[in-house]
């Protein structure tokens, strides 16, 4: 499995399945099928069952899923049956939403550390956590080898402070700022912009 | 043009075109090739070409694009040569970050109301908004011809306010909620989960 080059669009599935799953779990089900969970997230059934064929064999024919089993191997699949500490860089708005935001509980991630580069902030509390100094996100980032990270900065400090997170060690970049990153080819950014998700629907108003 | 289907795919990329434009309109520069639009986004130079090729013939071969020309042709094809006024529901960490985001500015959006269920949040200012009950949300709404809305609540809480934000006239819908929303075909949803996007990315570390 290992060697095998799975598209990433089938990747970015995962999560989603991995979700309804555990959604399914706290409803207290036990056992779903390719066209249940295709009806909850607007997929095809048969574009579930071949994502998932590419990982291996985890239902029987006529009998569907066991939910607790699937969503075990997900996890294992997208490596989040452990914990990722994540940096936070921004104690802005978003930033302090995001670092006191509960929904990482149980999907594998959790809040370590938050950054800002205003002495105002450095110091002050975000939820549980004390903002720390951006001058010493290198040193600190290295010393708790954080691998992923958020960036919730003004668009113009993204790409600086990205580079001081990829020398620091960090291989997961989520960006919040409106700007295209530039990093090396082994490290993976991803984006969240409101407004690019908003102006892909008005086109169809 | 407005006859001609475009895969979803296409149309989700040319806001990301356009915020690079904006970019570089910023940078006060007035052309720009597929090949440089190709490198900041790490998208390559045939693909924008094809892309930008579905909507029409927007730079000339070997002089490149007029920024100003295309991000306004892209402006327009979006539908955000206008500006969209936003719900937003939920006036917690997230719904108050976002109702005060500046980012909409100049890219075709602007929060209109923001809304909440808890009595002691109704009536408390989010940045320059008062909180609006959500037992008026339907009524509001439609008085002011709202189309486009946020849902940043509970989960257990948005597919109930999806299904009012329907009733009321809403045709586009960002969910930051975690969950799968059901909206009738015609309704447009895209999800904001940072979790989905980091369990993308933990996979390949």
């Amino acid at each position: 499995m290992a060697d095998k080059i799975i598209p990433d669009i089938v990747v970015g599935r995962l999560p989603i399945y991995l979700r309804a799953l555990q959604r399914m779990l706290a409803e207290n089900r036990h056992v779903t099928s390719s066209q249940e969970l295709g009806e909850r997230l607007g997929i095809s059934a048969a574009q579930i069952r071949k994502d998932l064929s590419q990982f291996g064999e985890f239902g029987k024919q006529g009998t569907g899923y066991s939910i607790d089993y699937l969503a075990e191997q997900i996890r294992h699949i997208l490596k989040v049956d452990q914990v990722w500490d994540i940096a936070v860089v921004g104690a802005g708005d978003i930033g302090s939403a995001v670092a006191r935001y509960q929904g990482f509980a149980n999907r594998g991630m959790q809040v370590k550390q938050i950054y800002d580069s205003d002495p105002a902030k450095v110091g002050t509390d975000v939820g549980s956590f004390k903002v720390k100094d951006i001058a010493d996100i290198e040193s600190e980032i290295k010393k708790d080898g954080i691998k992923v990270a958020m960036i919730a900065t003004p668009s113009d400090h993204a790409q600086e402070v990205a580079d001081q997170l990829v020398s620091a060690g960090v291989m997961a970049i989520l960006n919040y700022a409106p700007i295209n990153l530039n990093v090396p080819e082994n490290v993976r950014v991803q984006y969240i912009d409101p407004v690019i998700h908003l102006q892909r629907m008005t086109y169809y108003l």
